[in-house]
């Protein structure tokens, strides 16, 4: 293993610290989540039920023993397009301190490979319309924004 | 029960031929279905994987003891927003023989009530670029089209 080498496994209990801090550390995610210590008990119940569930996989990219990054990826099962599985990416977030090194570009890279190893016919994702770099870095990996994304809060 | 009343029930698996009729009765999907008879069995094995998983719900939309409408509904566990779940809509069919006749609505209403019975924070679904009447439709319910929905085809 080379000293750059990026690591992808499923997070532990141990790692949510880290992953709170890195969704936090945005406009929009400082608005949204409670980065504490110790963790509001919320996150940690959210963590078993993805944990116990196989069609989920919370993800966590680690160089030199480092969590550099993370990803929520999630396999849909769907009766359209022939009843084939579907792949999910949500929450990818990579460490302020380390962008623009290329670790997003290898973050869906193996997205991609492990989408395709579990039989998912297409990935999909959704990106905040103001994200125009994000926009221009999907479509560089071959994503097409054919979709308009639309969200409503509920009370 | 008055003779006009929709009623919102689970999905079986006697439903599938009418729920892929369904599916298969636009441009897009007649590409990407087949609703032949028998169904190809990967339809029912899609099915077997919704159905025995509680995060799933294959919605059927009857009147008249007839199915008129279509959609999935999943709920998606997740750490962002401090470990809230939420809620995504997929597949969302409605014959065409009862279409522009407020089914939509009711049928998007009945996923806000579901949605908000089982503790979600938000519900999300997208819609292709094109579909202009749906995105306005979508609005007048009180979605945001906030953002890019990317989508890759795995080979």
């Amino acid at each position: 293993m080379t000293e750059k080498e990026i690591i992808f496994r499923l997070a532990t209990r141990a790692d949510l610290p880290s992953i709170v801090r890195m969704l936090a550390d945005d406009e929009l995610g400082s608005q949204r989540e409670r980065f504490e210590n110790p963790l509001p008990e919320s996150y940690y119940s959210a963590f078993e039920q993805i944990n116990q569930d196989s069609n989920h996989e919370l993800i966590v990219a680690e160089r030199n023993g480092e969590v550099i990054g993370t990803l929520h990826l999630m396999f849909l099962p769907s009766i359209s397009f022939q009843g084939r599985l579907r792949a999910q990416v949500e929450s990818v977030r990579i460490d302020k301190r380390f962008q623009s090194q290329g670790i997003g570009s290898e973050m869906m890279k193996w997205v991609m490979e492990r989408a395709t190893q579990r039989g998912a016919h297409a990935v999909q994702l959704t990106t905040h319309k103001s994200r125009v770099d994000a926009h221009r870095f999907y479509e560089r990996l071959g994503f097409e924004g054919s979709h308009l994304g639309m969200k409503m809060s509920l009370k």
